[in-house]
């Protein structure tokens, strides 16, 4: 096979250095390959992130290596991405790996669990932190070579239609949510929904369902919540900071030259910043305009986080009981989280409250 | 000229799509270019993040485009770098932009100023807010392609010999501290002191000077402050985010192939986000190593900050009076600033709050 040879003699040139160079380039291929966004081109910060991808690879190959972009359900439609690329229907998807939980919850450590790492943490764990090795040796089940791409932060709590002043106000309540959250929620008796996002503007307008939850204000505001639901509630203690993933069918993956490879690699962690720098950059807006139209921001209450956050660990040691791929990556994920927290705690969380509290011309109480 | 006829070619192969593009890459020429760090090897986290680069970029050409890395001092010393790479000595430099803030302060934008933006905060202001192009604009006086290529995140305040209880305490002490930091804390009584780092022991040590700040535990630990000065204070206000630039001479950085500059771009974008993910997950180990050797955290008080605040943004006023550069950037990036401080606010500040609270086995109070 053609691409084979050429590996070989990719791997030849690379370690003979520069000299060997000039007569591979001429050798690299020209590709297009399809990717399956489980977004709709709506959500454009994220679906961005893939639009990204696709021109920072034609870029740096001189238009050679193209890859094509189809949005939610062109192709596949979301619940289906996972599968598309594990069964090479395209070589590449851009997900949620915790819309996969289904087929094991180890799944969302690729994301985010609930009260577990903020973006910056999750970079962290997997740059430097030995998560990346132990996640990709998780996706070797599903044929995927998975690549960091796009973080959200820390989201929303969503959008409530009566105020929740406590705990007691969670019992029934009929809140579109999926994923581990739905779980923990469920703990608390929150009767979780799984609905699509074009159905839940109607729901909640005809109050089939009590509340929703979706992105941050970015989004939120296109989608209209604010005109069916009053309160805006904080965080989104389920995900701290969501990160999407570039999945690549493994068997091409390895199939491309290295340096398609590296020129992919790179692509991704520029996408991946730049995700994070759109949601942080936008979201300030969309949140004073949805504050002058009327919204009202509130906070969980702290026994309804408190409590949320008891039974999110016990979930936790229960499936780790069950399931030793989860217990693997938990028990490390668990030990580098602790250790994040600690840090964290002196310079960083010092000073982003220091800068808080210069908002309101009072300063931080002594640690 | 060769490389420009190549140019010409690179330009219309891009526009006409993958069909013309294997005749491009043949012609990609064999480089080598030097960067000059403004670090040395054992500022390895720092230093590495141009060791990433210059491993990015050789990968995604197949060994056509070499980097050589050279250390602070072995081309030209730290305060050298910037114009060593204007004046085109060498195509590439790795530094601290504010360095510089004697040619002028704008400069410190590039990097970090006191009270001013935490690394998640600067990549959005670069990357979505428009400060890249602002600071390219400015650039283009120094002959110089700025990218962003690391960042440490809020360091620590340094290691003093005696507890600061008040700002009293700050009087006539002798801290080794540069740039705005340096002028900042000497409107509150401090002699700021320039120290090279190989002399920062020794000083503190007899007692030269009181007090030294360098970056935070991992870098701190290996440069042993923690058995000549007790107390290790923190946040290091002055820096919330320090980011580094590769910089890029301009002209050579124009000359290159288009998929060259793209690859660039890309290896930057990696480091940048690694360089963090390194301090992240080094930094929490380092920290107790130090506490279990006898050193002692102290958080600054908080008529220090308060008052440190408040000479800050005088400084920032009275030199945007004076300079016309400064203050275009200045009057930009603060509204960006105060959108930031509102919006991390609400998910972002919350959650990393609590999770903070629930090491103590405490909540937050109700906001």
């Amino acid at each position: 096979m053609e691409r084979r040879s050429f590996l070989k003699q990719a791997g030849a040139g690379l370690a003979a250095g520069a000299a060997a160079a000039p007569a591979l380039a001429a050798d690299l291929p020209a590709i297009k390959w399809r990717l399956a966004s489980g977004f709709p081109k709506t959500v454009d910060a994220i679906f961005g992130a893939a639009e990204t991808v696709s021109k920072h690879v034609a870029a740096a190959t001189g238009g050679k290596f193209q890859i094509s972009l189809f949005a939610a359900g062109e192709i596949v439609p979301t619940p289906g991405v996972l599968d598309a690329v594990k069964d090479g229907t395209v070589e590449m998807g851009h997900a949620a790996s915790y819309w996969y939980i289904g087929k094991d919850p180890t799944l969302a450590f690729d994301t985010a669990i609930p009260f577990g790492l903020n973006s910056r943490q999750q970079n962290a764990w997997l740059m430097n932190g030995g998560g990346l090795e132990l996640l990709r040796e998780f996706f070797k089940d599903y044929n995927i070579y998975n690549i960091p791409c796009g973080n959200t932060g820390t989201q929303m709590g969503g959008w409530f239609r009566k105020e929740i002043k406590s705990i007691e106000d969670l019992k029934g309540l009929k809140f579109r949510i999926g994923g581990f959250a739905g779980q923990v929620l469920a703990r608390l008796g929150v009767v979780p929904q799984q609905i699509p996002p074009a159905d839940i503007y109607p729901s909640l307008e005809k109050g089939t369902i009590d509340a929703a939850e979706w992105v941050a204000p970015y989004d939120d505001l296109k989608l209209g919540f604010s005109k069916v639901a009053k309160y805006y509630y904080y965080p989104g203690f389920w995900e701290g900071g969501a990160q999407l993933s570039l999945y690549v069918n493994a068997k091409k993956f390895a199939e491309l030259p290295k340096e398609y490879q590296a020129i992919l690699e790179d692509a991704c962690a520029f996408a991946n910043a730049e995700m994070q720098a759109r949601y942080d950059a936008r979201n300030p807006h969309a949140l004073k305009q949805l504050l002058a139209s009327g919204t009202q921001l509130r906070p969980f209450p702290n026994d309804v986080m408190a409590a949320a956050y008891k039974v999110t660990y016990e979930l936790y040691e229960e499936t780790a009981a069950k399931n030793p791929k989860f217990k693997k990556i938990y028990d490390h994920w668990k030990k580098f989280r602790d250790d994040q927290l600690q840090w964290f705690a002196v310079a960083e969380n010092r000073f982003d409250n220091f800068m808080q509290a210069t908002r309101h011309g009072t300063i931080p109480g002594k640690k």
